[in-house]
């Protein structure tokens, strides 16, 4: 299959997932009278959180997607598989930042358990970017990928960022949900600097026509 | 009309519909205190299910849809219109994975009704596909299609595809909707390993760039 | 501005506004115990009638916007606020499409008002592509346009769809709102098969390129 | 990175946030009988003036974006960075512009609270583009920036940009709301007819290509 339609395709999912996003600031002021408070007050800067943290979270993904597809210039059948099953857990972020924007700070164990939740979807699409990203690895050649070169490192790197989701979710588990939170965002944040290697080098500018 | 611009608002709906399928996770945790039961439970088991089956059921068609598209150079009026009416169903699909994900094992036939429906709709989509497939079969000079090659035995297939959700639906109606469900989630992950045939065979990976 | 963007944004929304109807469906079998009368009773009917006819307005609508958009090589200012404001007609339509959803059988004037109000607004659009093709009638040279050949016959089938919106209109209005709802969706079969001139005849398939 | 996927990915972001603003319609003539009143009277008109505001907004800013990206051919991290946060705000939007549909002419200070908030994010959204804007002109040979020739004229007019919404949020704050969203109504068809230089002169028709 050509590369471009699985782009495209994954484009439009990774864009209309990150859109539904504001559907959790949608419930800010609603109901009756609309003061300063409803709009600058806790439970909605819980949601501005939820809302940056998932949005940032979606964002680091489509580019670390996006470089991964760069890394290759034909996709197969498990290629194409592996990403439908990719995309099922992009487009379910959503749910758990719903969760978080709903119970952050709400009573009992809410926060705990939206956060864990927000973390264990987060380590399982880790996993499945680990996957995609180590059998584009050992199909280079009916892929025909680009030389990875510093596979090994960007495959450690991204077992770090697993490690970190898989420290956010204990850490809300077992100490504080706002906690666990703040790691995930820096998280995100680390995903902003730090990437996967680029399939051309800077002295390599046509691959920008790739 | 050129090919491009079907296939860039094909993509485009089929993205939206996938992901619009997540509206069926963000009513888990609604309302008071959120516990581990309420996203580990067995009624959000029930959405996960359906959510699963619905994206996997989209996902397939999208793959579908692609290799069929991909099979010719040129598209007229008549697929044009076969292909608004085949995303009218593929734009529906939402509507039964929510009658499952909300009714899957509820009281009375409410489980019954959500997955009958669930197999109808699928029985007519398999039935569109059929017939573009078929329109693209006996058009293939005004389309500049590519030789379909083993045209008969992916109508077979195409078939057997419409007779597992006829099973299905069968299944869920006089015996049991989880089951029938199950033989919907099977139908997909088959179809995800078995599918039409690509336009160009391995030896041709030119035809990446068509 | 290059054309590419304005086809590529144009796309997404109408892929998008498209797929916003299911929310339509998405309320049918609510509440309580599902039973087959709620999926094909006369409620439901009701709602997959108003989906039916707002899906291929907004279809044909991206087929006959494409047709338009294929007819000019470059895209000036005038054109995009153009465009834009045509597209802020179709994101809309998804509004009228509920009200009909919701009350087309409804009791006393709901009915009429909701087809009336679905009315008000295809007029309205029928304006807007009349303005916009307009607009490309008239600037062929700075658009690099091609012949529009036969553009007063296309200007009076336009008319004849507002017409025809019109008429509808004014039977939901002082007679049977759903008399004026098949008005509308034979509307929309008849541009299906009935459509602005192609810009390449069918003795140039190199047309399909562009 | 090539531009073309963060085109793709921007447009699809831009199309569904605008499309998502059709949600403020759909509450249109919610529950009981549906009369004429429901669709023309005041409660109405709040919302169709939220839903075009908005709708403006988003397409304006939609246009600024793709003139600024064809000022370039290649992107680099620190850009997708700042196109990330950019578009965090872009699909906010439909936040502020619920606020209004819902509040702008409620009781006690909601029409206020609802405005100035639409306000604020429209100035954070201003200060996005200007630090994207001067970000691209201070590493114009990294991004093999063609000449922006009238930087610094547009510059100034991105800030009168500014300056207007901060206008608007002072007369909400302080007088009146609907005066304050009718000047970001003005704003918006302000910078549809005056917007950033274009990456070619009217005497490079090939930059269309580009």
């Amino acid at each position: 299959m050509e590369k471009g339609r699985l782009e495209s395709f994954s484009d439009g999912v990774f864009a209309v997932a990150i859109t539904v996003l504001v559907f959790n600031l949608l419930t800010i002021g609603e109901g009756g009278e609309l003061t300063y408070h409803d709009v600058v007050g806790h439970l909605a800067w819980q949601r501005y959180a939820a809302y940056a943290v998932g949005f940032l979270t979606i964002g680091i993904m489509w580019l670390n997607h996006h470089t991964m597809v760069a890394h290759v210039t034909r996709v197969d059948r498990p290629t194409l598989i592996l990403n439908i099953l990719l995309l099922m857990g992009i487009v379910a972020i959503p749910f758990p930042t719903t969760l978080v924007a709903d119970h952050l700070t709400g009573s009992g164990s809410s926060g705990r358990v939206a956060v864990v939740t927000y973390g264990v979807i987060s380590i399982l699409l880790s996993l499945g970017f680990f996957a995609m990203w180590s059998y584009v690895g050992a199909h280079q050649e009916p892929l025909a990928a680009r030389p990875p070169g510093e596979r090994l490192s960007s495959v450690l790197r991204f077992s770090a960022g697993a490690w970190a989701y898989l420290a956010g979710t204990l850490v809300a588990a077992f100490w504080s949900p706002v906690a666990g939170l703040i790691i995930f965002g820096v998280t995100a944040v680390y995903y902003l600097f730090e990437h996967l290697p680029n399939p051309g080098c800077g002295s390599d500018p046509g691959s920008a026509a790739g």
